[in-house]
């Protein structure tokens, strides 16, 4: 049994404390959090477990293993950073940090430790994102040629973070598992509607070293949900609609063929081609559960973490450099 | 009657010639096309209409007032050319010209002669898009934020022209109209599936003088066939799917409110609101129809073009910046 | 406040315990159930709540009320009648009862004694349905003519009612609440998956004392969930569909216009008319929320119970003549 | 070559001349209509086609082989008998005629002499309609439990038939294929908008000597247009949805599994399930060039029709008994 401390019991704290509790491996010992009020519901819900709004005591406290960080963004790094340096394993939520060197940092202590240092990408572990990932990598699939998400709704303002911040991260942490290719460069517009505010809409291209672009089209201020992405292979395609309460992913046997014609080289011949289209039944877990007994056989040493600091490290950096470009007008950021 | 002859019959000249034939204000005197099958269709069915493979000569036909140009986009330039100085006025397909710099030549020798030069951008008169334009214009509307289009299917790919030039063309005409702003900058990205050929996949951002930013996301590769077009406004928004064959545009009264801190003029509230859906009836009229019976009304000096030749310049402006900035990873060009 | 005790809580207790529990007006004094292990869960939820396995000690409280029962359906009638007699006010799940005598019988008692008796017709305290109803009644939207319900999943199979008595018994519920109307037969089909079982399918047609008609498609057999109703009037009508997320009703501005000829008042001329669609934004409360809350109210004298015991004796009245019909494929029965 | 009459360009009319003349294995030789505008039509379109205003004289043409009837349906008796007397193949539009008493009659006198008689039934060769019926009959796909179909828009109201013969027709003539079972009772119930008109709606079950049953749901006064149709089998089900542009037919992978408890017969355990999701591409040629090119067949004898007389007269029974039952709210009529 892999003893927990969770930090922070604001809006996602709760499932993962849920999860973590009902899971055969983990034993959650401490909640902790700095308002009252919440700790109360977590009392109420799980008497056994016990409460503190002290971090660094539940840090300092030899009985845990691993910490799990659901705070703030800007707290992150200070919390993952002394546990790391306490020798526990950590569990951060998305984005590992608010910058890329806070995250680089993180990578670098836990790998000197030994320490596993997972970042909670949930997509990943949704039935629905395995299932894409595994189509993806089929030879039926061909070459994947671009990556397309729409993820859109009339959502929330913040005011710390921009919409790529709060929203294309998540399509990032996707794409980041399904395509397994490395991005070169980046561009991305946007808009505020005011000035000085973070932007509400923006548009970001991602260019691969391979030959795949991908487009991530975020917005608050939609009048309707689309939560939809296109993924383009020669042979197949894959349409992945979250808000299908079941149908989520649709594999379409359709494609392209490129024929050169032998006269000149300069002129291809392309025709497309329709096919089935096939719905998989997908996994029904809760993604948070799959990824609670993962980070524990983490742990364990019997998996390495299909999202681990480095994967939160490119995250962030895509991130950062999507901002220096949306500064500019779309001029493109090497990574 | 206004006589009009016609030159080219091959996707969208049977279209044009059944709209002015069936026009109460035109006359149809010729059809001009190189392709002598072509010509045997039009007189089956329209035995009174005159054909001929010599555009040359139907341009010199003094019974014809107008000539309407449905050739290829590079012979778009010359017979326009050659009709306008031969005294006719011109309705051309789009995009008007293959360069923004003939389509300034075009513009130029219209005013000169005082001649209509016609832009069929068919869209602005659709019963949807007028509709769209009718409503961003009104005081509830609010401020419109942004435009953002998607128009993706299983394609055509086509040799000549890349995705832009094939299917943005049609957003950036019903955005130039429904907006009515002016734009100043683009950037776009793309992706071709083999070195050397046209972009498949575009994506384009449209930066405005006012504070406004268009999106566009073309491509040939899709899986599924979207024509959806979001425009936000402060107080109301509008989601414009083509693909509904009657329930094309939904009003909702969404919005935002933005109050300023007293304090602190940095921290601004948003808040959103939602209210109703609204689903206006549409105009049914066959869009050539309205645009037959408009051009005619605009050679009778009763009206002005909606689409005229200015129109069709700053498209081809917009597209040829597009296409230099896709040719720079997005980089973004002033217009 | 209003004292109450709940019998049940199985499937839909909790809600009930939850919502009279978050309810201003009342307070939930015991929670009674046979199995052990839910009263367990009771107390870890709501520590200041009292929990007995024994329904008659409950019932036998002097502080209680009201008493909420949510049994199986078979234990409706003696729960019912025993805490008529104790002189509480109760609240019970539909169906009211096993049979119209039954029924019939409860509605007698609470009159004689003065008590209120209420059916839990959830339905009927959605914001769809309140809409619905409202819309259905002003002038605009003219006679209605036809209610056409489709409630198809792939679902659980009972073993003790059919899927009218599972399903048909929301229909029946709103339909009698939106139209008002007086049921004078029915004629129902249905079909079983093997000889001696419940019917999983089944199609029962209303017909009304007014020129309406109603008719219900049921069935646990469907690979898709439908939850879709139709209504009819001369000058407008509704679809309800309870899968949307919000835009649950839809208002058509559509309607027929019928003309007598003066030479032949035989034949009429109907034609018909299309015009705008509205979707309401619809009242978000839970239903069971503005139920208790109603339920209290009708308590205090304040209001009178929409669904009270006589809607619920009618409710079961047309079950009991659809099962009849049914066993004679479909020969109609009087109500 | 097949040389074929037409008698009624109206509605149907053009549609069936289009395709046989079109079609390699036929030709048109005349098309009658007692309307002289439509047969100016008929001349420009097909200058090689003649024209008349008179059945008889058509029916009279020793050149043609066979009559295609596409009038009202009144009509379509003494036509179809006459062409038959006068030893011509009959292609009928559906229904095949007014009566079963007439329909039996065109069987009778077509077997007397061997002679091809076709019923229009479009439906059946549709892709959709082909692909079901191949499904359906798999091991796969298990017992066919039931067929639900609803089939309602604003539509034209009829003055001479009711929405069964106007709509259910079509399900009748689709169900009669895929089934392929016998029917032997109906019950139908319905309403009308005024006393004395055709009913606008109707609700019609049909029970089959094999343990399926069928619903059909047709109004002309909806205010969307649903044109789907459930199949359920134990093992497979259908969703046949004819709004949908290419994906019609989707197959699901859901069934039922039925236990039987041994300590007690009447006790059985009824299990669920849910699998993958499959849509099949479908053939896409229109389906009158299909029918076309199987009529030809079937009079070079080496066809036998798929929709031939007797399915036509089977189709018309059950409309016969379904108006019958309709009239005395739903009673069951025996086939």
């Amino acid at each position: 049994m892999i003893n927990v401390g969770v930090v922070g019991y604001g809006y996602w704290g709760p499932n993962l404390v849920r999860n973590f509790v009902a899971s055969p491996d983990a034993n959650v010992v401490t909640v902790c959090d700095r308002d009252a009020g919440r700790l109360q519901k977590v009392q109420a819900l799980y008497p056994a477990v016990e409460v503190t709004t002290s971090a660094e005591e539940m840090i300092a406290d030899p009985r845990i293993d691993a910490v799990i960080v659901a705070t703030p963004v800007d707290a992150h790094f200070p919390i993952a950073m002394a546990a790391l340096k306490a020798g526990k394993h950590v569990f951060v939520e998305k984005p590992i940090a608010s910058t890329a060197d806070q995250a680089r940092q993180l990578v670098e202590e836990a790998a000197k430790r030994g320490l596993v240092l997972h970042v909670d990408h949930t997509f990943v572990y949704t039935g629905a994102v395995r299932k894409m990932h595994e189509l993806i990598r089929t030879d039926a699939f061909g070459q994947v040629r671009y990556y397309d998400s729409t993820r859109v709704n009339l959502g929330l303002f913040q005011h710390d973070v921009n919409v790529l911040w709060d929203l294309a991260v998540h399509d990032l942490s996707i794409m980041a598992y399904v395509l397994g290719q490395t991005p070169v460069a980046v561009s991305a517009t946007g808009h505020t509607h005011m000035p000085g505010q973070p932007e509400y809409a923006a548009f970001l291209t991602v260019y691969f070293s391979g030959d795949t672009i991908a487009h991530i089209n975020v917005n608050w201020l939609s009048p309707v949900k689309v939560r939809r992405t296109l993924v383009g292979g020669d042979k197949q395609m894959i349409v992945y609609d979250d808000n299908e309460p079941s149908e989520k992913i649709k594999l379409y046997d359709k494609g392209i063929s490129v024929t050169e014609t032998p006269e000149d080289v300069r002129k291809v011949l392309i025709s497309y081609r329709t096919g089935d289209l096939w719905v998989p039944k997908l996994q029904e877990l809760e993604a948070l559960s799959v990824e609670a007994a993962h980070f524990c056989a983490c742990i364990r040493g019997e998996e390495k973490s299909l999202t681990g600091g480095e994967a939160g490290l490119e995250l962030v950096r895509i991130l950062e450099a999507a901002n220096q470009s949306m500064a500019n007008r779309g001029a493109p950021v090497e990574l």
